[in-house]
């Protein structure tokens, strides 16, 4: 798990010196800490600050910065420069430029435009990271280094010529031999057999833009392994020149990368870029209904799983907006502080708020910092400052672990597979939306995990219940892992289509759920979307009716195992619908469909995890409730998205951290409010 | 017409022994057989399996399955395996791809993605062909071969230099002086004048994707040209080498293809793909009021035009679905049996189920066959046994011909015209639409008949009543065909827009409707398209209201003709809209706008033509009802496409084909059911 | 302002008599003439009449068509054939094309596929246009010449290596060097600094297309500069050869060219293209409540804006459409009438019909002219000889100047940086639709002052009332002609956002409005987009309500400016969201949002500017009020945009111009009536 842990919950916030006069630096300094700032984080775009033209170093600029944080007590966090090749490099050097999948590179003039393999490129970034390292490295204000930015953000797919090299590479390293990536990616299908490895690019224009389904997974491993690469590349070089107490960590989750591996590989903690207000678009797709900012607890939910006690790299502050698109309004007073709790709650020990100040020129001119254009106080630096009022109080939360009732089971190959496979991507994308909206109503704290080579049985045991909704990619090592978490007494929720595809992504010749067929007790007979020309299909479950949304499952309950509800509706009306089955000291709970909010909400009564702090609390809906525990001591987090006052009622006395009043029975949580509380 | 019949309603599958374990073949085979399967389709993705690598041939591995085939008493159709080159051929020859408009190539990966003028691909085409034919041509287990796969699926379009270099031919061959095609193109039109063959190129970018538009018509025609001409090379080779009873087909009825000229001149019969389940999409277009998998009526009702006793060379057997998109349901418990009988209905005596077992891997792992990936027996399986039993009862009716009660006209310059021209396709595809669902519903049965150069009027002169809805683009052999027509004692019906363009596409200097308007005694004074800013336009006639939707002529009636309604809105309101005008023994009534539903009725009652079957048997409007007649014998197909039982009274007794029971008054057909019964 | 006045109102057409048999010339010369047409504007797409191949002049061809002008009595304006460059040419130079964003050339086949800067091009064009001129230029029967067709139609923008080659000396004559191009397009954002120019591109294929926005704004300006420099280098050479009573214009009035500027330094007079049908779209966006054909009144005041006494082009006279898309409807009777009248009202005195007789080939064969293709008589001579009589009637308007009671402020650089911006954007479009709206359902009519170097305060002061909506960036210039303006008495009113940015599109580190904030009298404190989680943001002011949507600014109020209106709601109630200042003579009204129809009629109430012409004539909001003057002598344009009669009453007796009655009470303005009286 986590390398680094922050010893109290610190502020900080991004600053770009080279975006403003010299001048400012001092006062930009001073007032940061007077608002409770302690770190800041500099660089990710400043290579021509060191490396002006190609070969010619300088330090000058940044030494000044660092001597004046030094000077003034402020920490740093230096980013690697690498996200933002100079103009001279890639009109030079064109090949280190990403492309199109039409082949058209991907020009100078935005960010993220580079590949992650061309030679050449991972020549010059090795360079500007050994000389920024040498330089800078030993600096004291100097606490953290970010390598890059975002990783895979504007981005996550790779055409370039240098991709296809290393793509060749890659696939050697796993198959061996032609004949054995001509079976996996079954290139007997529509005669795609390759006979030279020169034959192998990465995915290229096609009719329809079809493309073999095993080679775009294989890409995506690629991809991954590529981010991982170059990430290694500057760990490397940096470990040789930092201090050992300076940490090193990236920002930001975006798709097409192992997060995991990743940090457990290179990083020494995981930082996280949390923009809440992006539940507020002024396109028209608001819904009012809908969990808008609250959806960024999911991705927190996801963050911790990568590492349980992260930071927050960039914790919106402001409006967001590019001068082109993502705009959205300024946050609600309240707000700021909100969201900071919600990061807090879900396992965040640093906050670094993007950004000092809005920047008054160029493409992000309207995502907005603290500070506005004009640079006067405003409200937001008074609601930071207020924050961090908070955050003191809320010193004896730091690092304390997450306290879920339930897990939901998820992997990279599955996500990859759901992004490739329409079938899978209708019922995965819904199910998973339904766990996280079933947690949030119901107050029924979970987490995620994701299965790796490394996880473990114990890290499962830690859940009385797994929801692992539909592995349709199952490996062995999965059901021997489910199998024994079983055995032990563990409760297992699995949806359709679990079990139709190895590690390849072929169909399994066997009945579904394949290798879990042993687990669940059940075989799949018989399958379909539901229709569109039917009513929605139901089952019955001892006179409740279940919700079988989007794909059904036709059930067998194998000998032993039990039929909890038959279908009530379609040409498979009477047909196991759900199936229980007892395995050891545990249950397997197999559900023939996708799941919802109101499927959810049955089996997970059934399965005895529904609503577990409703003895101590009771919370609205619209109210999340984020438990948290350390050293024997619970604290719980309430946090009220809306702009309206909601109704908490504390069962038993629970002590505010923030006024250190003891609260009792009703108390109202005011319009985007906050309350954490030890019980 | 045909020049293959076949003797029996024959079953087969498709078939792809290069997907599975060679273990598995004898068993398939086998099963097929229990199963009443007797053909199946192969080989028509396996290039590499003949010829691996350049120049090197094998045949090893359909020398083992043919001659178990042989010994197992399965039948063989063998596909030519064009559709999908080789990873060798079109990486060493990229001038063999198609390209995109803008040029990019369209790559190895998915299928399809070749030109059909490249010389190395003709080249290396030939060569695989003529090998195969060589050395399987005369196995005793091959009753058939398929060229290519699907000509036109996927894409349509093409645009490599290779198709530009043919292109130049074609327009030479067609036009021989640049002069020409300048006239013929309209070239004085913004200055496009063409002074070198060399300035000539298929359609490539311009700003707004404008296109000249009669190059786009001539585009569309060399397409044609070049899919016969890649066809017609095939087949040569092959009746080389094959037996004289040994039939050649291709399969499928896409775009930019004069299917009724590449049967006449390449095939000896034409097998059609049928994939019904498309009327239930997932997207969210489904609409429960649309005529959804009876769509496919008129899809087989064209087939018919191009070969009255087809056969189909891919029948749905279960869901549809690439990885990536067109998702459907699984076809529900009778739809199997359904849309079998509605293609012998329309005139197939030859049902080959897509596929044997769904494929485990690749871009269609969920294009399901009659198994599911477990291999088990299902229900589906279980369908196709009970479609054979029927069939065999069926068997009276094979060869049987259609029995139309009127036809439409079409051609495919008209077709392309549409594709081009927005104006013409508003009126054209609602008019088809609405001939479809004037004959579904009012059971009024009928033809396509396609104006070809060895069109007679002795094929015109088979219908009592001839729709045209917009003869848009008007050949003089057309309005002469027309003419005899009528003055034989045919009963003609036209719509808007009638003779408005000369064979180049341009409009003629005469008075709508040009060439036929001796035929029609009108000529169009005004026109315009229905207003959006006006209430729907209707027209009288003698009390009726008659609608006038989409693009109105106002007519006028030359001496002779009489005006049978006029309009009652806009600013033409009291100008006449429907003229009949008598011309020898028949009539012509030429409406001045396009065709509904609503309007088609009026006008079919009038003509005499509507329902025609009414006297014998009344079926609910949702039942499609469809004549065949042989030797004397009237059979009447009666397709239920609805979930839900309908009723169907029968004012005379008639025999079911299928129990052998006399059948009268009123009876229930089930949900998806099937009756055929002998008047 | 103009240089050339037309002394009559006069009627012409476009003829193109390379789309017809010769024989029919002089018939159309005749009929035109009979209709009262006297000019034709020709050959602008016809360079092949001339250069049929590289250097090959022949001049025969118009020669013949000339001198029978000439013998017929009718005049010509003669269109250089620029927009359409042969296949010769550009088959051989493809540098002269323009291309897409990623490099993809736009090819022949369609009009305008070429590009300002190649210097082949432009020595090509020189050249053709040098023959034409030295050849016809003193032709008698020619009157004016057309500079190319349409600059920037179907394109404005520019990607070709031939920009990027003049985009580089175009920022190098307006940096200087590169650190100051480095500052102006902050360039230290994301790292984009440029150490070469040869680094410097016209924007390139990005990650998310994201450009760096103040590149944009230079590239916008660089095209309005090319246009300019191009249409020069034409009018330069035939300033050489016609004579001094001949007049050059150019058509149309598209995107990124500064027609003010380009008209100023090289036209003699502007004409426009007015096609009102579009308002009329079969697309399915019809809406019945908007201003549709009316809303051609916005573009002619913007047209007015340029030239005060312009001419028409290319005025509407059939139905519009491409082949491929743009259809519309015939105009319905008394509608060609209707928008001729709409343009003389407007300030035209030059009416020029597209087209004579509608092509019968080419991609414009549905862009039909006032004859069809059967060459008959029709309905739309028909209307056009009495639009022709009209017009007689109307000669005393001829060059009648424009009555406005107010003006909008306007310029070019917020014009782009609202293209660029998208939070500029959604306020930009926004007001100046509700102020185009106010000003025709009130009857308050109004004038475009466009912002530019020559503008004098005398032009400002013509208005009692300005709006300059959103001043986003705003010129030390533009904030003193305000300033100076305000204290000679003028009133002037602001939206959100005026001030934010400097002239290279930075924000300014100051309050807002920044410059303007001493002639406001006020300072933004904070601003934000209007939440979609919450109501309509409204303001109170004295009681009534005051929408305030899309984006508020919350003001403070300087001293001596007073606070008309606060916040209703939000978290900013309370705060000033409306702020009246006194300056000098006059007066500031600073609105904190953007403008709407109904906020406007209260403002404008406010500031005494509204419906200024009901005391002699009360007009239903759907019939356009339009005033000219002259000589002393006032004119009333009625204009009735429905096809329903609409009452008009006349509180003082009024003569018609077209009936010589004089009018008094109520009278009915017949369906798409028109009436012109003068007061």
């Amino acid at each position: 798990m986590n390398k680094l842990i922050w010893p109290r919950l610190t502020m900080g916030t991004c600053y770009y010196p080279e975006h403003w006069d010299e001048s400012l630096w001092l006062s930009d300094l001073r007032r940061m800490k007077d608002a409770g700032i302690t770190v800041v984080r500099v660089g990710e775009f400043a290579w021509n600050k060191f490396e002006p033209r190609e070969g010619e170093f300088t330090f000058d600029f940044f030494d000044r910065f660092l001597d004046l944080c030094q000077q003034e007590g402020m920490q740093v966090i230096f980013g690697t420069p690498t996200a933002t090749p100079p103009a001279w490099l890639t009109d030079k050097y064109p090949e280190c430029l990403n492309a199109f999948r039409d082949g058209t590179l991907m020009r100078h003039g935005a960010r993220r435009h580079y590949n992650y393999n061309a030679p050449k490129y991972r020549e010059l970034c090795a360079r500007v990271v050994t000389q920024m390292a040498r330089h800078i490295g030993k600096h004291p204000a100097i606490v953290g280094w970010q390598i890059d930015n975002e990783f895979n953000c504007e981005t996550c797919e790779f055409h370039s010529e240098a991709d296809t090299v290393a793509f060749r590479t890659f696939l050697q390293e796993k198959y061996g031999t032609l004949e054995n990536l001509n079976r996996a990616w079954g290139t007997a299908f529509w005669n795609q057999d390759y006979t030279e490895w020169s034959q192998v690019y990465v995915p290229r224009t096609t009719p329809g833009n079809a493309q073999n389904p095993h080679m775009e997974m294989d890409w995506r491993r690629f991809i991954a392994a590529s981010v991982e690469s170059f990430c290694a590349l500057q760990v490397e070089i940096l470990r040789q020149y930092i201090g050992e107490d300076v940490y090193i960590t990236t920002n930001g989750m975006f798709a097409h990368i192992d997060n995991h591996k990743l940090t457990r590989d290179c990083l020494d903690v995981y930082t996280y870029d949390s923009y809440p207000n992006f539940g507020f678009p002024l396109d028209g797709s608001y819904d009012p209904d809908a969990l808008n900012d609250r959806k960024w607890s999911r991705h927190l939910t996801e963050v911790r799983s990568i590492c349980p006690h992260f930071g927050i790299m960039e914790q919106q502050s402001g409006s967001n907006g590019w001068h082109c698109h993502m705009e959205g309004p300024a946050p609600r007073p309240g707000q700021l502080t909100l969201w900071t709790l919600q990061s807090i709650a879900h396992g965040a020990d640093f906050i670094s708020y993007f950004r000092w100040r809005t920047c008054t020129f160029g493409t992000e001119m309207y995502w907005h910092g603290i500070l506005d254009y004009d640079n006067r106080d405003n409200r937001r630096l008074k609601e930071v400052k207020h924050v961090h009022a908070l955050m003191e109080k809320l010193q004896p939360v730091t690092g304390a672990d997450s306290k879920a009732a339930f897990a939901m089971v998820k992997d990279f190959d599955n996500i990859w597979d759901m992004e490739i496979d329409v079938w899978h991507r209708r019922f995965h994308e819904a199910s998973e939306k339904a766990v996280f909206e079933f947690a949030q109503r119901t107050h029924t704290p979970f987490d995620m995990v994701f299965m790796q080579e490394t996880t473990t049985l114990e890290e499962l045991l830690r859940y009385p219940v797994l929801i692992d909704p539909h592995a349709v990619l199952l490996k062995p090592r999965r059901a021997e892992l489910l199998r024994a978490y079983v055995e032990q007494g563990g409760t297992l929720i699995v949806g359709c289509r679990t079990g139709q595809k190895d590690p390849d992504g072929h169909c399994v010749m066997q009945p579904m759920p394949g290798l879990l067929s042993p687990v669940t007790g059940t075989e799949v007979s018989e399958f379909t979307f539901c229709s569109p020309a039917e009513p929605p299909v139901t089952a019955d479950w001892a006179g409740e009716t279940l919700d079988m949304p989007i794909f059904n499952d036709v059930l067998t309950a194998l000998p032993g195992a039990k039929v909890l509800a038959r279908y009530a509706s379609s040409y498979y009306a009477g047909e196991p619908a759900l199936v229980e089955n007892t395995l050891g000291k545990g249950k397997v709970l197999h559900l023939g469909s996708a799941f919802s909010l109101s499927n959810l909400k049955l089996l997970m009564c059934y399965a005895g995890c529904l609503s577990p702090w409703e003895h101590a609390v009771e919370v609205p809906e619209r109210v999340e409730l984020v438990p948290r525990e350390k050293d024997g001591r619970t604290f719980l987090f309430l946090l009220n998205y809306l702009n309206q006052s909601q109704p908490v009622t504390f069962n038993q006395p629970a002590t505010s951290l923030l006024t250190g009043e003891v609260l009792e029975g009703t108390i109202a949580l005011p319009p985007f409010g906050v309350e954490v509380v030890e019980l």
